[in-house]
């Protein structure tokens, strides 16, 4: 194994040891694959989301925000398919009792998806091609069964079916029930996208891989509502827009691949579909669903709750029910691509090898550390600092020697290390030292903000 | 009734009507008292969270954030007594079948607190006043039972008490567990503390009150660990800091009272509690509640999980574990606090009245709204918007007289009204107008981002 191979060991063991992600729960044995993001793992995730919701909102001239809540209305989910359709195909070993994904052992043994089959089909092709329970070896399964993945609980007083309610399981539905509402309060036309971020939850039976696949994880959609016939155009413009915010930000392009569904992957629904696939140490996985999901959504709810979804075209004089494109990301997923990107371990001059992380400056937890370069500068370091956490997140480390600070600080990201010295109390400056080349230059202190601002933007 | 008069009905109104909040799964007749943030109202809501984020964490010397995940291992909550505890006492209407909770019926009979009684002090009271039920007369009241407010869900493939978890009711406790992880990782000495902003869920008998309590809602806590004997301190420091807080975002303070609890109403393991009331118009409510909560958290932890949770003092060579001081607020409380606060209708001269949101400008969903005063003027227009939109959230409104553009404006409390007229062409300024005093002055466009800026900042 090179020096300079990326793990997924390495990168969770950096992410514990710095405080980025701990297992959750971990003083009780952890609960399953959850995660709990920390110091580190905060900042670094919030300025994910920032980044998203500043393309995709603040800066789009066609969409706008939204947070709906994590419990609905249960007919939502039933209008939605999610209750009827939202399972997956399970079966037991009844020798060691274990329980499987009848498509994922297919997939293991194939290498390739069975997405689509029928449980018919997925139950012949494991009988012919005697594929074996992974725990045991036997061959010795149940019937498949379908398992629904979404998280019921119950609301209010008693426990019942009356009262039963479910965790979402995707944000997607928030925002088509909130179609008209939006439309209506923000006086939009046709186009217009309604963006949201938030939690959503599957009870997966083999969650895995870090961040990867999550029972608790965030998304961040976006539902854009076109006219009937511009679906695909608009298609390639989300598609190419959620490519360049990925390439902007500084995921190596030789790291990521477009595939189309073909038909027989594609949902009955959509006219198209395309994934944008990240390469992970643990080889390429989804990490953007674009779909051109038709007017489906917005039909299944007018129909199933009475209430009509269609737009007035005062231009056209038509109604109609609004075609929707369907960028879906998952912010954990997304932030975990961006980590492996990141993480290289570098070989000095000297033979000397630094950890350090090339993240994008505008997703580094921190924007700059201030390193005062003896205990005695303490408090013009101070001031720095002060000035700077006004404006960004910014480190304050005194402890040790400049050199291991300095380490520290490329390990976690930090993209620019600030060292007040003896002649800033004369000369009013300080040395910026930078993570990637860690060339140093002399920055007037009083043009420090700006320079950090403009070093950081995106 | 005057017609400035300040009633929830009004406020609930504007916000159903501009966007900032509507009925959760709306089009399904909601979901209790479910609501979700529409376009205004996440960006409302953002900027509460940000400017928490910003003096708790980022400005603050001593916290640092965490983002704990809602499912936890359920011996969390039993370490902690929500699962023995944390429950309702309830008691039935046999005659027509109503539901109530027994301290709410003798606090509204009485105007006082019934915290701490017991279920046979309450319901002897409820027997002795002749207490009736608020929906059929009654007394015929069955005996009190102890309702569990978490809700309840299963993980994994079977439901079963083996896979039963719940939804965390309150963010605190991902904090503690995680202590220690935090303490290492950060090199943090006491005292220092543990922010973060989460959903938590309680299932409420009586949500209600439009945001003000809703079973599910998002805190914003900071666990705050010091050394014992410097507790009574460290309380009283936060709660001037929260105290601050609030009046620097411009909350009235006629409207906001301090309550500390007597030693009747404090928890066992309490050294004191002091809530920030906020007069609504529905009455006084409890907007923070800053704890004083001795080693109680961490004590319980370590004793249930068997992991030491002491520090190491590395100056006075002492193990202790740390006394921890919880300044905790409800995001969509405070939110709604706000906007009650900001709420005002305005008689002008000649007798017309305006609706002004008078929010800080930070929590403002937009800080400007760029309004062409001639359509002619749009292109100018739109390179205005688009640089100021990559700095702030801005709105861009073209449509109606100019004076109701403002009305619009003023309604969802957008501090600048930014008008591009012929002049802006040849002398490169706009005409920035004031949403307070509705003064407006002449601005240079490439000084507006700077203007705002300074404006804005909080």
């Amino acid at each position: 194994m090179q020096a300079t191979e990326k793990t997924m060991e390495k990168i969770v063991a950096l992410c514990k040891n710095r405080g980025f992600v701990f297992a959750g729960s971990e003083i009780y044995g952890g609960l399953s694959n959850a995660w709990d993001y920390g110091p580190l793992g905060v900042e670094f995730k919030n300025n994910v989301k920032a980044a998203w919701r500043k393309k995709f909102v603040q800066e789009s001239p066609y969409n706008v925000g939204l947070d709906s809540a994590i419990l609905m209305n249960p007919e939502v989910w039933v209008a939605s398919g999610h209750v009827g359709g939202f399972s997956d195909p399970l079966m037991d070993c009844r020798d060691c009792k274990t329980r499987h994904r009848a498509d994922k052992l297919i997939e293991d043994f194939t290498g390739e998806s069975a997405d689509g089959w029928s449980n018919d089909k997925m139950m012949e092709f494991i009988r012919e091609h005697h594929i074996k329970c992974p725990n045991c070896g036997s061959e010795n399964f149940t019937d498949i069964r379908q398992f629904n993945l979404m998280f019921k609980t119950f609301q209010g007083v008693t426990e019942g079916t009356k009262n039963e309610i479910y965790l979402r399981p995707e944000t997607a539905q928030g925002i088509f029930v909130n179609f008209a509402n939006v439309q209506r309060t923000t006086r939009r036309k046709i186009p217009f996208g309604i963006a949201q971020i938030g939690k959503s939850f599957r009870n997966e039976i083999t969650p895995g891989n870090f961040l990867f696949r999550l029972r608790e994880f965030e998304q961040m959609e976006l539902e854009f509502f076109c006219k009937p016939d511009t679906d695909l155009d608009w298609f390639h413009f989300w598609k190419d827009f959620c490519e360049k915010w990925l390439h902007d930000l500084g995921l190596t392009k030789e790291n990521l691949r477009l595939r189309d569904h073909d038909k027989e992957e594609l949902s009955f629904y959509s006219k198209a579909t395309t994934d944008i696939e990240y390469l992970f140490p643990f080889g390429w996985g989804e990490l953007w669903g674009i779909a051109d999901r038709t007017n489906y959504d917005l039909s299944r709810h007018q129909e199933h709750s009475g209430k009509s979804l269609e737009f007035f075209d005062p231009e056209t004089k038509e109604h109609y029910v609004p075609y929707v494109i369907e960028p879906s990301l998952g912010a954990d997923r997304v932030a975990l691509a961006f980590l492996c990107d990141a993480y290289d371990e570098e070989t000095l001059e000297g033979g000397d090898t630094r950890v350090v992380l090339r993240l994008h400056p505008a997703l580094a937890p921190y924007k700059a550390a201030v390193l005062p370069l003896s205990k005695k500068l303490n408090d013009r370091a101070q001031e720095v600092y002060s000035v700077l956490a006004k404006r960004f997140a910014v480190d304050y480390d005194d402890a040790g020697s400049i050199g291991k600070r300095y380490r520290r600080q490329d390990e976690i990201g930090t993209p620019f290390c600030i060292t007040i010295d003896f002649d800033s109390e004369t000369d009013g400056c300080v040395t910026v030292r930078d993570r990637d080349t860690m060339k140093q230059e002399r920055i007037a202190i009083d043009k420090l903000t700006g320079y950090l601002e403009s070093k950081t933007d995106f």
